[in-house]
């Protein structure tokens, strides 16, 4: 295949083989970028990406906005705090608003699954889903792909091994399209009543006890705990999941000494990881978020290009 | 006369006939912009724009946040929520605050009518009203005449229907100004409640029955109800209000065929306006929001001209 | 000595006469792009400058925002309003990740002392404080030597009296090292409650009354009172304290006629300065705010090239 041809980027579920190998690749072009004094390209100079984050979100949000910066892009952040726009009105007419103004790229989170597909079929502009309920994370999970490559080589055969709150996990569903597609291998972990059923559907396989699967991984995410779902009584005790599910130091001892350890953050020390884990030797979360900007530039490039509007990038800024 | 003199555009009322084609030409110039590829001129490169909106607005703010921006200037947004500075201090200290930081232009809406007029006397800065409590939204005025040149060739001469709540709207009160100085008969339509006494003074007919004045309309302008004036026992009960002055396609049917059909947003579906009609063939509200980007990089650029701080408009960026 | 070499600005304490003297030079040769047409010079063009007001403040990010700004540097709000990043996650954690995004500099305003620093510490990213507790407000310290220096030509040998309350405040800190530190000779004045014991060692002189020092002061910096140090008793009433350290035009009568005064803002009108004199032929307030953005400059522009993360400031932008 020549190039990338979608408009939108709604989930790794649809997206080819190949079509990941086209975003990953890209994104290592744009590494280079956020290394040079002057972090910028011209790629997207004159249009305009807009921000709607409709559920909070620092990480993410400052992601794409750095990511969009340096491709010289114009920023519109539409947040529901400062948002008449979005309280008045259904997000579709939200949408056909930015529209009519000539945005060019709608990033879009929302808590509902589905939303972003529902306005990337009804608006022109190009959709990127930055989070849709439990649906997917698609951005993230190419984030990870690429630290994974980044740190391993290859993507095919490595032991891949998702652990904590799968069921309600958009960045767990991502993660499992993409791996799964790249020829990794798949374990899940986490309690029972955290792991939905039928997922060995999707190439995964489960364990209830970290144990097990531990000791032959490659690559482990940890996925972070909703603080919530305690109350909802998903979760015992945070001292029992921290017990059997937290990632710490003695735990890693069966590990292979190579083992990465991911999380797509905020961590909750103490709860997910402990604190020598998620600053040690294994971590390679801050990597995550910095490839997260190369990764999104990736997207946000990609996705204009589709349309045909985009400029070249040029080597270097001209002055 | 040869140009734009005024340092602020505080309404329509005080604006000449002169003035206002100068405006609407001015922004038929820069209507060409948001469709090329590279959304920007280098017009207002290196100035400071500062968007001080102390009541919630995201549509009008996000239209002068890109007008700005794609005339190169840097914004400043001043809102309530995060502003100390508004809090405590007078408007007054903030806008001589903002003089002090060398900020060009002030886009000020406030709850307040004559706050704008007010700041405009006391600062060096240009001042822009984008809405002042129930006395003008001139912006919104110029985009309404604009789009009626642009739909139908001219406005002399045109019949204009205004419906809803003629006695709150800002809207109402510019447009009003405009259209007669262009030469528009306007009719003035809605609950008798909401039709303040003597508008026949400003030119505009009167009518409490949708149905006298509908059918020799070239451009019906719905007003936005604000839903607070039910409380206020303004409108007897939203059903009323919609079934007398609410447009559906069957009140349509005694219009002129050609009739186009505007409303400032954002639109109570099902009240103002019913969903066939806000998206049907007469409407011309999305058109309005496209064409809110050109009449405000036009007052910015005339404004910022009349103090010799602006740059020439290059044809293109230079890359 | 040739020039600056910390990566970080936290405080006056630990600057030497040199350094004073470079950030001052530097924030002279920026005073004029505030002048220009097009207010912009090259010097950190594709760097990144994060915000994280973790604190309220309008004025002083307003500021920071601008010299960034007007220093072609890109600008990430970090705000705790949308916060999450903030919320979840410690400040170190939110440090280093915005360290992993390649951000070049962190300014940080925060309600604990010592914070900036501990945070400059585990960072590579330069950091400069924005005000933190009651330690010191470096910046707002050196706005004022920059003031002071424009309308008096020198420091060494004029008398500075700072009026109110001394205990709580960190701009009073900061103007107490800078001033002695140039050789000026300092007094503070302020009810008992808000002096705190053992000033006299950082070489200031201690008055209770007003009338005593006010007559051979060349330069009053009258300090913001927070408004809920009466609901802790610091101060007996605010009519007690406008009446003994309120500066209004009756106290001036026993004033050099050349002194200027000063306020870092806002004011309390009627409380720390009556209205007559903050907008009197005395008062700097306004200089003083239209020097914070040169200032800001230097300080950007200087610790970036500690860093050599800098580029050259060209005379004019390119177009």
């Amino acid at each position: 295949m020549s190039g990338w041809t979608r408009k939108d980027l709604l989930g790794l579920e649809e997206l080819s083989r190949e079509e990941l190998t086209l975003l990953l690749d890209q994104a290592k072009a744009f590494q280079e970028v956020s290394l040079r004094p002057i972090k910028k390209v011209p790629a997207l100079r004159g249009r305009t990406v807009a921000l709607c984050f409709l559920e909070p979100s620092t990480r993410t949000r400052t992601s794409f906005e750095l990511a969009a910066k340096r491709l010289s892009a114009d920023i519109l952040q539409i947040q529901p705090a400062s948002s008449s726009l979005v309280k008045g009105e259904t997000i579709l007419d939200t949408a056909r608003t930015l529209e009519a103004m000539r945005v060019e790229i709608v990033v879009l989170r929302h808590n509902v699954s589905g939303v972003p597909a529902m306005v990337a079929r009804a608006i022109g502009p190009s959709v990127i889903n930055a989070g849709d309920g439990s649906h997917e994370h698609p951005t993230q999970g190419l984030v990870d792909l690429f630290t994974i490559l980044e740190k391993k080589g290859r993507i095919a055969g490595l032991n891949v091994l998702i652990v904590g709150d799968i069921l309600h996990s958009r960045v767990a569903r991502s993660n499992l399209w993409g791996l799964s597609k790249l020829g990794a291998r798949v374990t899940v972990c986490g309690p029972p009543t955290l792991i939905p059923q039928g997922i060995e559907s999707l190439g995964a396989e489960v364990s209830y006890r970290l144990e097990e699967p531990l000791p032959k991984a490659d690559v482990l995410i940890a996925l972070r705990l909703q603080l919530e779902r305690q109350k909802e009584q998903y979760i015992p005790s945070f001292r029992e999941y921290s017990r059997l599910y937290g990632i710490d130091r003695e735990k890693l001892k069966g590990a292979k000494p190579d083992l990465i350890v991911m999380h797509p953050g905020p961590v909750n020390r103490g709860l997910e990881l402990s604190p020598e884990v998620a600053d040690g030797p294994n971590s390679v979360i801050l990597e995550q978020v910095t490839n997260g900007i190369a990764v999104r530039m990736a997207v946000l490039y990609l996705v204009a290009g589709a349309r045909g509007e985009r400029g070249s990038v040029c080597g270097r800024m001209s002055w």
